[in-house]
C-alpha cells in the first residue's frame, strides 16, 4: 500500500460509451427493471467497503477541472431543466438505477458545480417585493429566462407586471436560433417562461377564463399559446395540443383555430414521431410546432402509490407504462432531434431550452416510480446534450431544477405520512417519503437551494453560490447576447415597390432590419385621411412585406410600419396617379433613394420611437448602396412569395 | 441598458469588514433577533424585484474560478463539518439570519463547490456491503476519516470490524500537529472516528455498557474516551466530560479515572473558559484536553418546538439561549484557539477537525431556532477557518456535512406533521416542517446527497460529484501524507543508557523512530526466563523511554520494545554483572554500537514486523553516527525527565 490514490470504482467506470449505446443500455436496465431487480452493471458490485473503494475521484483532478474552465462566447447554449429536481430527487433516481455507488451519466458528468437558490417574490401588500421561500415553476423560470424576480404565478413578468424579455426572444433577435422543448403541456410555466409574458400561468389559450388583461380581447399579448405563435421561436415540442385546438377570441386570426393560425404563419406542425422524424429544418420561415399528447407527456414509468405506512409492505420495482410515447419521442430523441435542427453549422448558434417537467409532476403524486422515470428521461437528454457539445467544442450546457421539492430517502416509515419502498440497483431497500401534503393531496415544492451545474465555455458562472436569476446572465453573456433589443431594430428600413402606381395597382411595402422585432404593424394613409390599419406580419429575420392595392383616389399613400417589440417606426410613401401619368420606379441614389425610408427622417420617411427606442441614441441615415437595396428587393420578393403560399395553402 | 453585467446586490454586499467585525456583525443580528426581527442589513433591500437586482455573480467568474484553483500540497487543513447540515438546513439558517437574498459569510464564501454522496453499508446478512441508503454520523464521518466505507454505528472500522487509520492518526505519524473540536460530547460519532475504532458508537467510556470486545478489559482498544487519550491528538476540546470521570476497568491505569490517566500521561486539562485562555502551547508533551460541559453543548438559540399545525400559529423569532456557554466557547472561538494552537509557524502543520454537532441533535429534535443558531455558530467557524487560511495562504479549507436531515421550507403548513413558522430577516414568514418522524420522536436522517465546498490548495477535488470517502483522500493527498504508517516505524531504533550494569542499578532504554507509532509496549526478559511486561508507553514525536532497575540475577537482559500500532520490534540488551567487573558504557562506531539496536537485526537486535509492517520492503540496518547517537541520548534524557515529572506530579 503506498499513498497514491486509488483509483475508485466509480471513476474506473467513467470510460463510457457513446450516447447511442449509454441510451440503449440504460433503456436495457429500464426494461429489466420492469421485470426483475435491474441487473447491476451500474450498482455496486461488492468493494465498495474497501479502503478508498467508494471513491468517485480517480486521482487529482486540479488538471481536469481547469482544463474544464473555458472562456466564453459560447456559440450555443444547451440549458436543460428537471422540474422539482432537487438533490433529493437525483439521489432517488440515481440510488434506484444505477446504485448509490452509481452515476447518472448525464447529469453527474458535468465537470462545474454549484448551488443556487431559488426564492421568488411577492407581489403585492406589505411583503410586495420580499422573498417568498417556496416558489412555484412560474416564478422560478421567469428569473432564469429574464433575470427577473418575480412572484408565483409570473409568467416573465416582473412583479408589476411588465414583460420581462426572454432568452428566447433576445436570442432571436440576436439572429441565433432558438429551441423550447419539454415534456409538459408547452403553456407549462417552465416551457411558457421563454415564449410569452402573462400575469397568472393557466392562460394557456383563449378559453382559459384566467387571462384576464392579457387575453387579446383585452388587449393584451394572448393566451401563453398564441403568445408561443408570436415568438416564433424555430423550434417548439412538447405537449399541449390541446390549447391550439381552441379559437382565437379577437385579433388577425379571430375566429381561427391555434392550429389553422399556426399554419397560416407558416409553422410546421407535427403531432407524432414519424412527423418529427420527417423534418428537415427548422427556421424562421417555418418554424416548427410539435405538439404530441393533448396534455403532458405520459411518463417513462408506470405509477406507484405511496401510501401511509407504505414503505413497511413489499418494496416494488417500477414497471414500464405502457401508455408511454414512441420512443422517438423520449426527451432525449427530442433533444437530439432540436440539436439537429438548430444547429445549421454556419449560423450565429442556437439557445435551446429543455425541460424533463414530470419530475416535479409526479413528486406532487407521490409518485416514487414516476418521478424517477421522468429523472432518467433527463439524464438521457443530458447524455445527447453532452454527446453534442463535446464534439462541438463551442457549446456550454447547464442542467439545474427549478425548485426543490417533497420526496426524502428515509431509514424507516414515517408514521403520518406518505411512503414507498423500492428495490434498487443495488439490490437494496430505498424508502422514500413524501411528507407535505396528506394522501390525495399536492405534495409542496420545498425551498432549499439548488444544484446547478455547467459544462464549456462560460460555465465558470455556475460554480459556487449564485441566484437562479445569475443563470440568465450566465447564458446571456455567454452568449453575447445584446440585451438592448430595441437598439437592434435601430437601423431599420423599408422599401416600397413603386414610387408611383396607378389606382388598383399592386405595391408592395417591405421592412427590413427590425431584428429587435417579432411582429410588424403597419397602417397606410392618404394625404389628409385617417390611417387604416394593414394589420401584423410576423417578422423573419428582420424583415416583413405587405402586399397591398393602391386605392383609386389620387395622391401620396404613407405606409407606417411599427415594429410591436422596439416601437420603431418606419414610413415610405408612394404616389397614386392616373395612367399615362408619368411613373417612377425605385431608382437608388447614393443620396436618398425616393422609395426607401428610413426610420431616422431621411427622404420622406419620419420615425418615432416607442419607450423601447427611446432608450437609444440617434442612428445616422441609413443611405442604401446599389446592391444592399438590390439584395433588399430580392429579398422582398422573397418574403411576398413566402407569405401569399402561406395565406394560400 | 447595454449589455454588460449589473453587479447584483448580494455582490455588491461582498466587499466585506474582517473576522472579528463580522462575528461581532452577527452576534448582533442575534441580539436584535433575540428581541424583535432582524435588522435587515443583510436582508432584501428592496430592490430584489429589478432587473439583475437579485444577481450573486457579480461579473464574468472565471478569472476568479481559475484563480481559486490552487495545486497542492497545502501545509494545513481545516475540515468544518455541520452535522446533519443539508442544503435545506444551510438555506433555512441564511433566510432566517440573513435574508433569502443575503449569504452566510462562512459557510457560502467558499469558491468551491460540489456535491457528494453519503450513503453507508450494510454491515451483514445477504446485504453486507450494499448500500444503506441513509446513513448514521458514525458511518459517514468514518467514510472520510479513514477513506472506508462501514455500516451505521461504526467508529472507524470497516464492515468486518477490523480498524482504519484516522486522518487525525495519519497526520500525527507524519509528524503534523492534530485538532479536535465539537460542540458534542467529544466522544460523539463526529469527533469518535478521527480518535477511536469501536464497533458501537455508544461506547463512550469505561462503564458504557456497548462497548463488548472493544472493552480493555475484553482485550479491546477501549472505550472512545480511553482511544481519546491513546490517540492523543495535540488538542481536542469539546463537551463530554461525564465520561472521563469513569474510572479504567483494565490495563495500565485500571482503577483511575479517565481524568488522573490524562493528567498522568501529560495532558492539559481545561474545562473553562478563562482555562482555555490560558493555554499557550499544545502539543505532543502536553497536548489539550478540553471538556466544557458533562454532555453537548448548550444551543445558542432557546428551542423552539414544532407541532402539528405551528406553522399557521404566529411566527417566532430566535431568542438567545440562557444557558449558552461563554463566547469564549462558541465554536468560532475553539476554532481560532485551536488554530493559535496548532499553527507553530515552523512545523509540518496541522489538520483540524471542526464540527458543528448540534444542527443534527435540534433537526431530530425538529427545533427550528435550535438548528438555525447551531448551522450560524458552524458559519462563524467557517469565517475564522477562511481568514486563517486566507492569511496563511497555505491552508485548505473544507466545509461540509455528514448527511441530509429532515427539515423542509414549506409553503403551506403540512396537515400531519411538526412544524414552525418564523419570521426572518427579510421580515416575511418561513415555514419550516419536519415530516419523518410523530411529535416527540426524533426525526430522521436523509439520503440526499450534499454540498461540499472548498477553498486552498488541493481543493479542487471536491468540485463536481464525489462520495464522502473521496474526502479522506482529497485530504490526505493534499497533506501529502505517507498512509503507510507502519513504515514510518521501519528505522525505529532503541538505545540502553548502560552496557553492563551491577544489580539494582538504573537502567534506561530508550525508543527513537516509532513515528507510526501512539504506544510502545516492552518486556524484558533475562537469558532463559519469560519475559516481564515493562508497560506502555506513549510515544512522543517518535519516542519513548523506559526507566528499569537493573535485576538481582546475573547475565543478559533483553528489552524487546513493540510499536504498538506498527508492530515493528527492537531488542536492545544489557548485561548485569558484580560490582568490579569491567563495565562498558554504550560507545558509538561505525559498525555496530553494543547499546544501539535496531530493527533490522544488525548488532544484537532483532526485529519482527506486524502485519502491518510486514507489508514492508526491508530497510538497510541503521548505523546511527556519533552526533546522532549523541542526539538520540540527549533526547532519551528529556524524555525520562518528562515523563518522571508527570507520573509523580
Amino acid at each position: 500500500m503506498t499513498n497514491t490514490t486509488q483509483p475508485g470504482r466509480a471513476a474506473r467506470r467513467s470510460a463510457r460509451p457513446g450516447r447511442r449505446a449509454l441510451i440503449l443500455a440504460s433503456a436495457a436496465l429500464i426494461t429489466v427493471a420492469g421485470t426483475s431487480i435491474p441487473a447491476a452493471a451500474f450498482a455496486a458490485d461488492g468493494d465498495l467497503s474497501t479502503n478508498g473503494g467508494a471513491q468517485r475521484n480517480s486521482g487529482d483532478k486540479t488538471a481536469d477541472l481547469r482544463a474544464s474552465i473555458v472562456d466564453g462566447p459560447a456559440k450555443n447554449v444547451i440549458l436543460l431543466i428537471g422540474d422539482g429536481m432537487g438533490d433529493s430527487e437525483i439521489t432517488i433516481a440515481r440510488n434506484y438505477a444505477y446504485g448509490a455507488a452509481g452515476e447518472l451519466p448525464g447529469i453527474d458528468a458535468l465537470p462545474l458545480t454549484g448551488q443556487y437558490t431559488t426564492y421568488s417574490l411577492y407581489k403585492d401588500g406589505e411583503n410586495k417585493g420580499k422573498p417568498d421561500y417556496v416558489p412555484d415553476s412560474a416564478a422560478t423560470g421567469s428569473a432564469w429566462a429574464t433575470g427577473t424576480k418575480t412572484y408565483d404565478n409570473a409568467i416573465s413578468v416582473d412583479i408589476d407586471g411588465t414583460p420581462q424579455q426572454t432568452l428566447i426572444e433576445i436570442a432571436k433577435a440576436n439572429g441565433l436560433k432558438t429551441g423550447n422543448v419539454s415534456t409538459a403541456e408547452i403553456q407549462d410555466a417552465t416551457p411558457a417562461v421563454q415564449a410569452a409574458h402573462v400575469a397568472a400561468r393557466s392562460c394557456y389559450g383563449p378559453d382559459s377564463a384566467t387571462c384576464g388583461a392579457d387575453a387579446l380581447e383585452a388587449g393584451g399579448l394572448g393566451s401563453i399559446s398564441e403568445q408561443i405563435l408570436d415568438t416564433r421561436a424555430d423550434l417548439t415540442l412538447g405537449g399541449g395540443s390541446a390549447s391550439f385546438t381552441q379559437t382565437a377570441k379577437a385579433g388577425q386570426w379571430s375566429g381561427e383555430t391555434l392550429f389553422a393560425q399556426a399554419e397560416d404563419r407558416g409553422y410546421q406542425l407535427v403531432g407524432d414521431a414519424a412527423g418529427l422524424a420527417s423534418l428537415t429544418a427548422a427556421d424562421q420561415s417555418e418554424p416548427v410546432l410539435g405538439t404530441f399528447t393533448p396534455g403532458n407527456f405520459p411518463t417513462r414509468f408506470a405509477a406507484t402509490t405511496a401510501t401511509v405506512g407504505g414503505a413497511d409492505e413489499a418494496p416494488v420495482t417500477c414497471q414500464p407504462n405502457p401508455d408511454r410515447l414512441d420512443t422517438g419521442l423520449s426527451l432525449a430523441s427530442l433533444t437530439n432531434k432540436a440539436i439537429d435542427l438548430l444547429d445549421t453549422g454556419d449560423d450565429k448558434g442556437f439557445f435551446l431550452q429543455v425541460e424533463g417537467a414530470s419530475i416535479d409532476k409526479q413528486d406532487h403524486a407521490a409518485n416514487t416510480c414516476g418521478q424517477i422515470g421522468e429523472t432518467i428521461d433527463l439524464d438521457e437528454a443530458v447524455q445527447a446534450a453532452l454527446e453534442f457539445a463535446r464534439a462541438d467544442g463551442n457549446t456550454m450546457v447547464i442542467v439545474t431544477a427549478d425548485h426543490a421539492h417533497t420526496s426524502q430517502i428515509v431509514d424507516s416509515t414515517p408514521p403520518a405520512t406518505l411512503s414507498t419502498a423500492l428495490t434498487t440497483a443495488d439490490g437494496t431497500t430505498m424508502k422514500v417519503a413524501y411528507g407535505t401534503a396528506a394522501a390525495g393531496g399536492s405534495q409542496q415544492h420545498t425551498g432549499s437551494q439548488l444544484r446547478i451545474a455547467g459544462y464549456g465555455p462560460g460555465a465558470a458562472q455556475v460554480v459556487g453560490l449564485t441566484d437562479q436569476s445569475d443563470n440568465f446572465f450566465t447564458i446571456a453573456n455567454a452568449l453575447q447576447l445584446d440585451r438592448n433589443t430595441a437598439a437592434l431594430s435601430s437601423g431599420a428600413t423599408a422599401t416600397v415597390s413603386a414610387g408611383t402606381v396607378e389606382p388598383g395597382a399592386s405595391v408592395t411595402v417591405t421592412g427590413f432590419g427590425f431584428n429587435g422585432d417579432r411582429q410588424l404593424d403597419a397602417t397606410e394613409a392618404a394625404d389628409s385621411a385617417a390611417a387604416t390599419a394593414l394589420g401584423s406580419k410576423d417578422v423573419i429575420t428582420g424583415g416583413a412585406a405587405y402586399e397591398l392595392t393602391a386605392p383609386e383616389e389620387l395622391g401620396t399613400q404613407t405606409v407606417t410600419l411599427t415594429g410591436r417589440q422596439s416601437g420603431k417606426t418606419v414610413q415610405v410613401q408612394y404616389t397614386v396617379a392616373e395612367a399615362g401619368t408619368p411613373t417612377s420606379t425605385p431608382s437608388p441614389s447614393a443620396s436618398a433613394p425616393a422609395g426607401v425610408g428610413t426610420g431616422d427622417g431621411s427622404g420622406s420617411g419620419t420615425s418615432s420611437g416607442g419607450s423601447g427606442a427611446s432608450a437609444l441614441g440617434a442612428t445616422g441615415a441609413i443611405v442604401a448602396p446599389i446592391a444592399a437595396l438590390s439584395a433588399l428587393l430580392l429579398a422582398a420578393g422573397a418574403l411576398l412569395v413566402l407569405q401569399r403560399r402561406r395565406r394560400h395553402a
